[in-house]
Protein backbone atom coordinates (compact mmCIF):
# COMPACT_ATOMS: atom_id res chain seq x y z
CA UNK A 1 0.00 0.00 0.00
CA UNK A 2 1.72 3.16 -1.06
CA UNK A 3 0.58 6.60 0.72
CA UNK A 4 -1.78 9.45 -1.06
CA UNK A 5 0.10 12.90 -2.84
CA UNK A 6 -1.90 15.86 -1.94
CA UNK A 7 -1.59 18.73 -3.70
CA UNK A 8 -2.74 21.80 -0.90
CA UNK A 9 -3.59 24.80 -2.27
CA UNK A 10 -2.72 27.41 0.81
CA UNK A 11 -4.16 30.40 -1.41
CA UNK A 12 -2.21 34.18 -1.54
CA UNK A 13 -0.79 34.48 2.12
CA UNK A 14 -3.32 35.49 4.56
CA UNK A 15 -3.54 32.15 6.61
CA UNK A 16 -8.04 32.95 6.69
CA UNK A 17 -7.77 32.08 3.06
CA UNK A 18 -6.89 28.40 3.65
CA UNK A 19 -9.78 26.27 2.69
CA UNK A 20 -11.15 23.67 5.12
CA UNK A 21 -10.26 21.28 2.93
CA UNK A 22 -6.42 22.29 2.89
CA UNK A 23 -6.59 22.22 7.08
CA UNK A 24 -8.33 18.53 6.68
CA UNK A 25 -4.89 17.43 4.49
CA UNK A 26 -2.99 19.19 6.81
CA UNK A 27 -4.19 16.90 9.32
CA UNK A 28 -4.09 13.95 7.30
CA UNK A 29 -0.64 14.16 6.50
CA UNK A 30 2.24 12.32 8.02
CA UNK A 31 4.76 14.42 6.01
CA UNK A 32 4.09 17.99 4.83
CA UNK A 33 7.06 18.97 1.79
CA UNK A 34 7.26 22.95 0.83
CA UNK A 35 9.54 25.06 -1.25
CA UNK A 36 11.85 27.49 -0.90
CA UNK A 37 15.06 29.10 -1.39
CA UNK A 38 17.85 27.88 0.47
CA UNK A 39 18.33 30.49 3.39
CA UNK A 40 14.62 32.06 3.26
CA UNK A 41 11.48 30.80 5.08
CA UNK A 42 8.91 29.01 3.01
CA UNK A 43 5.88 31.25 2.51
CA UNK A 44 3.77 28.31 2.05
CA UNK A 45 4.94 27.36 5.19
CA UNK A 46 4.02 29.90 7.01
CA UNK A 47 0.93 30.30 5.93
CA UNK A 48 -0.23 26.87 7.29
CA UNK A 49 1.83 27.08 10.21
CA UNK A 50 -0.79 27.58 12.98
CA UNK A 51 -2.15 24.36 11.67
CA UNK A 52 1.28 21.94 11.60
CA UNK A 53 0.45 19.26 13.96
CA UNK A 54 3.73 17.49 14.05
CA UNK A 55 4.15 15.86 10.95
CA UNK A 56 7.13 15.49 9.47
CA UNK A 57 8.37 18.13 7.65
CA UNK A 58 10.14 17.76 4.22
CA UNK A 59 12.00 21.47 2.92
CA UNK A 60 12.56 21.17 -1.02
CA UNK A 61 15.01 23.96 -1.43
CA UNK A 62 16.13 25.31 -5.16
CA UNK A 63 19.87 25.14 -6.10
CA UNK A 64 19.83 28.44 -7.99
CA UNK A 65 18.00 31.24 -8.28
CA UNK A 66 19.77 34.30 -9.41
CA UNK A 67 23.26 33.07 -10.19
CA UNK A 68 22.75 32.00 -13.90
CA UNK A 69 20.70 33.68 -16.58
CA UNK A 70 17.15 31.89 -16.59
CA UNK A 71 17.84 31.58 -20.45
CA UNK A 72 20.89 29.94 -19.91
CA UNK A 73 20.78 25.71 -20.61
CA UNK A 74 22.39 25.56 -17.41
CA UNK A 75 19.77 27.19 -15.23
CA UNK A 76 16.95 24.61 -17.19
CA UNK A 77 18.79 21.55 -16.52
CA UNK A 78 19.28 22.15 -12.99
CA UNK A 79 16.03 23.37 -12.31
CA UNK A 80 14.86 19.61 -14.16
CA UNK A 81 17.31 17.76 -11.90
CA UNK A 82 15.71 19.60 -8.60
CA UNK A 83 12.44 18.55 -9.48
CA UNK A 84 13.60 15.32 -10.56
CA UNK A 85 15.53 14.66 -7.27
CA UNK A 86 12.33 16.78 -4.92
CA UNK A 87 9.67 13.73 -7.25
CA UNK A 88 11.70 11.18 -5.46
CA UNK A 89 12.09 12.36 -1.88
CA UNK A 90 8.25 12.45 -2.15
CA UNK A 91 7.54 9.27 -3.62
CA UNK A 92 10.38 7.46 -1.03
CA UNK A 93 7.64 8.67 1.21
CA UNK A 94 4.56 7.08 -0.47
CA UNK A 95 6.10 4.02 -0.95
CA UNK A 96 7.03 3.93 2.76
CA UNK A 97 3.01 4.26 3.00
CA UNK A 98 2.93 7.78 4.12
CA UNK A 99 0.65 10.48 3.39
CA UNK A 100 2.38 13.62 2.00
CA UNK A 101 1.00 16.86 1.82
CA UNK A 102 2.92 19.23 -0.90
CA UNK A 103 2.21 22.88 -0.18
CA UNK A 104 1.52 25.75 -3.46
CA UNK A 105 1.04 29.22 -2.54
CA UNK A 106 -2.32 30.36 -4.49
CA UNK A 107 -3.58 27.29 -6.55
CA UNK A 108 -1.61 24.40 -7.12
CA UNK A 109 -2.28 23.61 -10.52
CA UNK A 110 -1.64 27.64 -11.61
CA UNK A 111 1.69 28.56 -11.93
CA UNK A 112 2.55 26.42 -9.21
CA UNK A 113 5.71 24.55 -8.42
CA UNK A 114 3.44 21.59 -6.77
CA UNK A 115 2.85 20.84 -10.50
CA UNK A 116 6.16 19.99 -11.13
CA UNK A 117 5.68 17.23 -8.72
CA UNK A 118 2.45 16.42 -9.94
CA UNK A 119 3.37 15.57 -13.24
CA UNK A 120 6.43 13.10 -12.62
CA UNK A 121 4.65 10.97 -9.76
CA UNK A 122 0.09 12.01 -10.43
CA UNK A 123 0.06 8.53 -12.90
CA UNK A 124 2.26 6.38 -10.03
CA UNK A 125 -0.02 7.27 -6.61
CA UNK A 126 -3.26 8.25 -5.66
CA UNK A 127 -2.84 11.78 -5.94
CA UNK A 128 -5.85 14.77 -4.98
CA UNK A 129 -5.03 18.35 -5.52
CA UNK A 130 -7.28 21.14 -3.42
CA UNK A 131 -7.70 24.55 -5.14
CA UNK A 132 -6.86 27.29 -3.68
CA UNK A 133 -7.38 31.26 -3.61
CA UNK A 134 -4.91 32.57 -6.41
CA UNK A 135 -2.36 35.41 -5.46
CA UNK A 136 -4.26 37.14 -7.94
CA UNK A 137 -7.62 37.12 -6.55
CA UNK A 138 -6.07 37.72 -3.43
CA UNK A 139 -5.14 41.47 -5.02
CA UNK A 140 -8.05 42.03 -6.64
CA UNK A 141 -10.20 41.47 -3.46
CA UNK A 142 -7.94 43.66 -1.36
CA UNK A 143 -7.97 46.71 -3.65
CA UNK A 144 -11.66 45.67 -4.28
CA UNK A 145 -11.41 46.00 -8.05
CA UNK A 146 -14.12 45.33 -9.63
CA UNK A 147 -12.27 42.59 -12.67
CA UNK A 148 -14.50 41.14 -15.05
CA UNK A 149 -18.31 40.31 -15.92
CA UNK A 150 -20.43 39.08 -18.39
CA UNK A 151 -18.86 37.97 -21.65
CA UNK A 152 -15.30 39.55 -20.85
CA UNK A 153 -12.10 38.22 -22.29
CA UNK A 154 -9.64 37.91 -19.29
CA UNK A 155 -6.06 37.10 -19.87
CA UNK A 156 -2.91 36.52 -17.48
CA UNK A 157 0.16 37.94 -18.72
CA UNK A 158 4.06 36.91 -18.09
CA UNK A 159 6.01 40.32 -17.62
CA UNK A 160 8.57 38.91 -19.58
CA UNK A 161 6.86 39.36 -22.95
CA UNK A 162 8.41 42.39 -25.83
CA UNK A 163 6.58 45.57 -24.99
CA UNK A 164 4.48 45.19 -28.37
CA UNK A 165 3.49 41.79 -27.37
CA UNK A 166 2.05 42.82 -24.22
CA UNK A 167 0.62 46.18 -26.23
CA UNK A 168 -1.06 44.08 -28.62
CA UNK A 169 -2.45 41.90 -25.51
CA UNK A 170 -3.54 44.41 -23.73
CA UNK A 171 -5.64 46.25 -26.60
CA UNK A 172 -7.42 42.22 -26.94
CA UNK A 173 -8.61 41.75 -23.67
CA UNK A 174 -11.28 43.73 -21.25
CA UNK A 175 -9.20 42.73 -18.29
CA UNK A 176 -5.45 41.67 -17.59
CA UNK A 177 -3.48 40.81 -15.22
CA UNK A 178 0.44 40.85 -16.00
CA UNK A 179 2.54 38.88 -13.16
CA UNK A 180 6.13 38.47 -11.88
CA UNK A 181 6.47 42.44 -12.83
CA UNK A 182 10.65 42.73 -11.06
CA UNK A 183 12.62 44.75 -13.70
CA UNK A 184 10.06 44.76 -16.00
CA UNK A 185 7.69 47.52 -14.82
CA UNK A 186 9.18 50.73 -17.14
CA UNK A 187 8.29 47.99 -20.15
CA UNK A 188 5.08 47.66 -19.15
CA UNK A 189 3.68 51.18 -18.12
CA UNK A 190 4.44 51.88 -22.15
CA UNK A 191 2.46 48.93 -23.05
CA UNK A 192 -0.31 49.91 -21.25
CA UNK A 193 -0.16 53.59 -22.12
CA UNK A 194 -0.02 52.75 -25.90
CA UNK A 195 -3.28 50.32 -25.59
CA UNK A 196 -5.14 53.12 -23.87
CA UNK A 197 -5.03 51.41 -20.61
CA UNK A 198 -3.00 52.71 -18.42
CA UNK A 199 -5.48 55.06 -16.61
CA UNK A 200 -7.11 51.68 -14.54
CA UNK A 201 -4.55 49.98 -14.25
CA UNK A 202 -3.38 49.21 -10.49
CA UNK A 203 0.37 48.19 -9.15
CA UNK A 204 0.62 45.55 -6.19
CA UNK A 205 3.36 44.73 -4.26
CA UNK A 206 2.49 41.59 -1.25
CA UNK A 207 -0.75 40.96 -2.32
CA UNK A 208 -2.50 40.24 0.65
CA UNK A 209 0.29 40.31 3.52
CA UNK A 210 -0.07 43.08 6.16
CA UNK A 211 2.54 45.39 4.28
CA UNK A 212 0.81 45.22 0.98
CA UNK A 213 1.33 48.25 -1.24
CA UNK A 214 -1.08 49.45 -3.79
CA UNK A 215 -1.67 52.24 -5.75
CA UNK A 216 -2.83 53.78 -9.13
CA UNK A 217 0.17 52.56 -11.36
CA UNK A 218 0.02 56.02 -12.85
CA UNK A 219 0.85 57.32 -8.76
CA UNK A 220 4.18 55.31 -8.54
CA UNK A 221 6.98 57.44 -9.14
CA UNK A 222 9.64 55.02 -9.49
CA UNK A 223 10.27 52.19 -11.37
CA UNK A 224 11.56 49.70 -8.79
CA UNK A 225 9.37 46.95 -8.17
CA UNK A 226 9.82 43.37 -6.31
CA UNK A 227 9.84 40.08 -8.89
CA UNK A 228 6.38 39.05 -7.36
CA UNK A 229 4.42 42.19 -7.85
CA UNK A 230 1.32 42.03 -10.28
CA UNK A 231 0.08 44.78 -12.09
CA UNK A 232 -3.98 44.26 -12.49
CA UNK A 233 -6.00 46.12 -15.26
CA UNK A 234 -9.59 45.85 -14.23
CA UNK A 235 -12.28 45.24 -17.04
CA UNK A 236 -14.67 46.85 -15.30
CA UNK A 237 -14.48 50.56 -16.12
CA UNK A 238 -17.43 52.96 -16.05
CA UNK A 239 -20.30 50.03 -16.03
CA UNK A 240 -22.89 49.56 -14.24
CA UNK B 1 -23.05 54.26 12.15
CA UNK B 2 -23.78 52.48 8.98
CA UNK B 3 -22.74 48.79 8.77
CA UNK B 4 -20.04 47.08 6.67
CA UNK B 5 -20.56 45.50 3.21
CA UNK B 6 -19.08 42.30 2.84
CA UNK B 7 -18.45 40.39 -0.24
CA UNK B 8 -18.27 36.74 0.43
CA UNK B 9 -16.58 34.11 -1.85
CA UNK B 10 -17.96 31.09 -1.30
CA UNK B 11 -16.17 28.85 -3.60
CA UNK B 12 -16.91 26.61 -6.41
CA UNK B 13 -19.58 24.49 -4.61
CA UNK B 14 -17.47 22.28 -2.28
CA UNK B 15 -18.41 22.77 1.05
CA UNK B 16 -14.77 22.05 1.94
CA UNK B 17 -13.51 25.09 -0.12
CA UNK B 18 -14.94 27.90 1.67
CA UNK B 19 -12.42 29.85 3.23
CA UNK B 20 -11.59 30.63 6.91
CA UNK B 21 -12.34 34.53 6.72
CA UNK B 22 -15.76 33.52 4.45
CA UNK B 23 -17.06 31.20 7.79
CA UNK B 24 -15.40 34.34 10.34
CA UNK B 25 -17.74 37.07 7.75
CA UNK B 26 -21.09 34.42 8.12
CA UNK B 27 -20.65 34.43 11.75
CA UNK B 28 -19.94 38.40 11.72
CA UNK B 29 -23.26 38.94 9.69
CA UNK B 30 -26.59 40.46 10.80
CA UNK B 31 -27.89 39.89 7.15
CA UNK B 32 -27.11 37.45 5.01
CA UNK B 33 -28.01 38.01 1.06
CA UNK B 34 -27.22 36.07 -1.88
CA UNK B 35 -28.87 35.69 -5.63
CA UNK B 36 -31.31 32.94 -6.60
CA UNK B 37 -33.17 32.85 -9.77
CA UNK B 38 -36.88 32.64 -8.84
CA UNK B 39 -38.06 29.03 -7.88
CA UNK B 40 -34.72 27.76 -7.41
CA UNK B 41 -32.39 27.27 -4.62
CA UNK B 42 -29.76 29.63 -4.02
CA UNK B 43 -26.23 27.47 -5.13
CA UNK B 44 -24.59 29.96 -2.92
CA UNK B 45 -26.59 29.73 0.37
CA UNK B 46 -26.39 25.74 -0.23
CA UNK B 47 -22.59 26.31 0.03
CA UNK B 48 -22.90 27.76 2.99
CA UNK B 49 -25.97 26.36 4.88
CA UNK B 50 -23.70 24.41 7.43
CA UNK B 51 -22.19 28.21 8.69
CA UNK B 52 -25.60 30.10 9.11
CA UNK B 53 -25.91 31.22 12.48
CA UNK B 54 -29.88 32.26 12.59
CA UNK B 55 -28.64 35.65 10.42
CA UNK B 56 -31.93 37.15 8.78
CA UNK B 57 -31.71 36.29 4.75
CA UNK B 58 -32.41 38.47 2.08
CA UNK B 59 -32.65 36.68 -1.04
CA UNK B 60 -32.29 38.40 -4.46
CA UNK B 61 -34.56 37.06 -6.79
CA UNK B 62 -33.59 37.50 -10.90
CA UNK B 63 -36.48 38.87 -12.73
CA UNK B 64 -35.58 37.71 -15.72
CA UNK B 65 -33.81 34.68 -17.37
CA UNK B 66 -34.61 33.04 -20.62
CA UNK B 67 -37.91 35.08 -21.39
CA UNK B 68 -36.03 37.66 -22.90
CA UNK B 69 -33.39 37.02 -25.36
CA UNK B 70 -29.80 38.78 -24.09
CA UNK B 71 -29.57 41.18 -26.38
CA UNK B 72 -32.61 42.66 -26.36
CA UNK B 73 -32.50 46.12 -24.86
CA UNK B 74 -35.62 44.72 -22.24
CA UNK B 75 -33.32 42.36 -20.67
CA UNK B 76 -30.53 44.57 -20.14
CA UNK B 77 -33.02 47.22 -18.80
CA UNK B 78 -34.81 44.63 -16.75
CA UNK B 79 -31.48 43.34 -14.99
CA UNK B 80 -30.19 47.00 -14.04
CA UNK B 81 -33.06 47.81 -12.18
CA UNK B 82 -32.82 44.37 -10.55
CA UNK B 83 -29.01 45.20 -9.52
CA UNK B 84 -30.31 48.62 -8.48
CA UNK B 85 -33.16 47.12 -6.23
CA UNK B 86 -31.28 44.52 -4.64
CA UNK B 87 -28.24 47.48 -4.15
CA UNK B 88 -31.29 49.46 -2.48
CA UNK B 89 -32.10 46.56 -0.33
CA UNK B 90 -28.63 45.89 0.88
CA UNK B 91 -28.03 49.87 1.24
CA UNK B 92 -31.18 50.12 3.81
CA UNK B 93 -29.58 47.14 6.35
CA UNK B 94 -26.43 48.89 5.76
CA UNK B 95 -28.10 52.40 6.86
CA UNK B 96 -29.76 50.61 9.89
CA UNK B 97 -26.39 49.73 11.24
CA UNK B 98 -26.01 46.15 10.27
CA UNK B 99 -23.37 44.00 8.69
CA UNK B 100 -24.58 42.56 5.16
CA UNK B 101 -22.39 39.36 3.83
CA UNK B 102 -23.79 38.77 0.18
CA UNK B 103 -22.62 35.61 -0.94
CA UNK B 104 -20.94 35.09 -4.59
CA UNK B 105 -20.42 31.38 -5.87
CA UNK B 106 -16.63 31.16 -6.67
CA UNK B 107 -14.75 34.74 -6.30
CA UNK B 108 -16.73 38.34 -5.51
CA UNK B 109 -14.79 40.27 -8.17
CA UNK B 110 -14.21 37.99 -11.03
CA UNK B 111 -17.31 37.43 -13.15
CA UNK B 112 -19.63 37.41 -9.63
CA UNK B 113 -23.10 38.89 -9.58
CA UNK B 114 -21.72 40.15 -6.18
CA UNK B 115 -19.77 43.10 -8.31
CA UNK B 116 -23.09 45.32 -9.15
CA UNK B 117 -23.64 45.24 -5.30
CA UNK B 118 -20.14 46.43 -5.14
CA UNK B 119 -19.92 49.16 -7.56
CA UNK B 120 -23.29 50.95 -5.87
CA UNK B 121 -22.37 50.85 -2.54
CA UNK B 122 -18.97 50.44 -2.07
CA UNK B 123 -17.96 53.55 -2.15
CA UNK B 124 -20.90 54.65 0.47
CA UNK B 125 -20.64 51.99 3.20
CA UNK B 126 -17.15 50.64 4.35
CA UNK B 127 -16.99 47.32 2.32
CA UNK B 128 -14.40 44.07 2.13
CA UNK B 129 -14.25 41.82 0.21
CA UNK B 130 -13.01 37.97 0.68
CA UNK B 131 -11.18 36.11 -1.91
CA UNK B 132 -12.90 32.84 -3.11
CA UNK B 133 -11.35 29.46 -5.39
CA UNK B 134 -12.62 29.89 -8.42
CA UNK B 135 -14.71 27.41 -10.46
CA UNK B 136 -12.16 26.85 -13.06
CA UNK B 137 -9.34 26.50 -10.05
CA UNK B 138 -12.07 23.79 -8.63
CA UNK B 139 -12.48 22.36 -12.03
CA UNK B 140 -8.64 22.03 -13.09
CA UNK B 141 -7.58 20.84 -9.70
CA UNK B 142 -10.78 17.87 -9.68
CA UNK B 143 -9.08 16.47 -12.95
CA UNK B 144 -5.49 17.05 -11.88
CA UNK B 145 -5.42 19.16 -15.05
CA UNK B 146 -1.86 21.27 -14.53
CA UNK B 147 -3.19 24.36 -16.01
CA UNK B 148 -0.22 26.76 -16.46
CA UNK B 149 3.67 27.55 -15.71
CA UNK B 150 5.96 29.84 -15.89
CA UNK B 151 6.10 32.57 -18.94
CA UNK B 152 2.41 30.71 -20.26
CA UNK B 153 0.11 33.24 -21.02
CA UNK B 154 -3.49 32.11 -20.16
CA UNK B 155 -7.00 33.47 -21.42
CA UNK B 156 -10.83 32.98 -20.08
CA UNK B 157 -13.10 33.18 -23.00
CA UNK B 158 -17.04 33.05 -23.05
CA UNK B 159 -18.42 30.63 -25.27
CA UNK B 160 -20.33 33.34 -27.15
CA UNK B 161 -17.69 34.34 -29.18
CA UNK B 162 -17.82 34.03 -32.80
CA UNK B 163 -15.83 31.01 -34.19
CA UNK B 164 -13.12 32.52 -35.71
CA UNK B 165 -12.46 35.06 -32.57
CA UNK B 166 -12.11 31.47 -30.57
CA UNK B 167 -10.04 29.87 -33.06
CA UNK B 168 -7.62 33.19 -33.34
CA UNK B 169 -7.26 33.25 -29.21
CA UNK B 170 -6.89 29.62 -28.61
CA UNK B 171 -4.18 29.26 -31.10
CA UNK B 172 -3.07 33.13 -29.10
CA UNK B 173 -2.26 31.51 -25.92
CA UNK B 174 -0.61 28.39 -23.76
CA UNK B 175 -4.02 27.17 -21.25
CA UNK B 176 -7.40 28.56 -22.05
CA UNK B 177 -10.71 28.22 -20.33
CA UNK B 178 -14.48 28.71 -22.30
CA UNK B 179 -16.96 29.39 -20.08
CA UNK B 180 -20.93 29.25 -20.30
CA UNK B 181 -20.61 26.95 -23.17
CA UNK B 182 -24.71 25.66 -23.58
CA UNK B 183 -25.68 25.72 -26.83
CA UNK B 184 -22.15 26.81 -28.37
CA UNK B 185 -19.97 23.33 -27.71
CA UNK B 186 -19.87 22.53 -31.31
CA UNK B 187 -18.67 25.48 -32.23
CA UNK B 188 -16.15 25.94 -29.64
CA UNK B 189 -15.04 22.48 -30.40
CA UNK B 190 -14.43 23.45 -34.56
CA UNK B 191 -12.47 26.24 -33.11
CA UNK B 192 -10.24 23.84 -30.79
CA UNK B 193 -9.88 21.37 -34.03
CA UNK B 194 -8.52 24.14 -36.26
CA UNK B 195 -6.22 25.91 -33.83
CA UNK B 196 -4.56 22.31 -33.07
CA UNK B 197 -5.78 22.62 -29.26
CA UNK B 198 -9.02 19.47 -29.48
CA UNK B 199 -7.03 16.76 -28.45
CA UNK B 200 -5.67 18.56 -25.28
CA UNK B 201 -9.57 20.06 -24.37
CA UNK B 202 -11.49 18.81 -21.27
CA UNK B 203 -14.98 18.86 -20.77
CA UNK B 204 -16.39 19.60 -17.38
CA UNK B 205 -20.02 19.51 -16.44
CA UNK B 206 -20.83 20.60 -12.67
CA UNK B 207 -17.30 21.35 -11.76
CA UNK B 208 -16.92 19.78 -8.31
CA UNK B 209 -20.00 18.56 -7.26
CA UNK B 210 -20.56 15.03 -6.37
CA UNK B 211 -22.38 14.46 -9.55
CA UNK B 212 -19.74 15.95 -11.77
CA UNK B 213 -18.97 15.12 -15.24
CA UNK B 214 -15.80 15.08 -16.81
CA UNK B 215 -14.17 13.88 -20.13
CA UNK B 216 -11.63 14.70 -23.08
CA UNK B 217 -13.59 16.88 -25.24
CA UNK B 218 -13.07 14.15 -28.30
CA UNK B 219 -14.75 11.71 -25.95
CA UNK B 220 -17.90 13.66 -26.05
CA UNK B 221 -20.33 12.32 -28.46
CA UNK B 222 -23.30 14.61 -28.30
CA UNK B 223 -23.38 18.39 -28.03
CA UNK B 224 -25.54 19.12 -25.20
CA UNK B 225 -24.01 20.81 -22.85
CA UNK B 226 -25.40 23.30 -19.87
CA UNK B 227 -24.87 26.62 -19.94
CA UNK B 228 -22.69 26.59 -16.62
CA UNK B 229 -20.33 23.68 -18.57
CA UNK B 230 -16.99 24.75 -19.06
CA UNK B 231 -13.85 23.74 -21.56
CA UNK B 232 -10.80 23.53 -19.93
CA UNK B 233 -7.22 23.82 -22.34
CA UNK B 234 -4.50 22.94 -20.20
CA UNK B 235 -1.02 24.63 -21.48
CA UNK B 236 1.28 21.81 -20.27
CA UNK B 237 1.48 19.29 -22.33
CA UNK B 238 4.61 17.04 -23.01
CA UNK B 239 6.61 19.67 -20.81
CA UNK B 240 8.27 18.35 -17.19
Amino acid sequence: MTGRLIGVGVGPGDPGLLTLNAIDALKAADVVAYFAKAGNESNARAIVADHLNGAEELPLLYPVTTEIPKEHAGYRDAIRDFYDVSAAAVASHLDDGRTVAVLSEGDPLFYGSYMHIHVRLSDRYPTEVIAGVTGMSGCWSSVGAPMTQGDDVFTVLPATLPEYELERRFADANAAVVMKIGRHLAKVRRALDRAGRLDRAIYVERGTMANASVMKLTDKLDMRAPYFAIVLVPGWEGRA
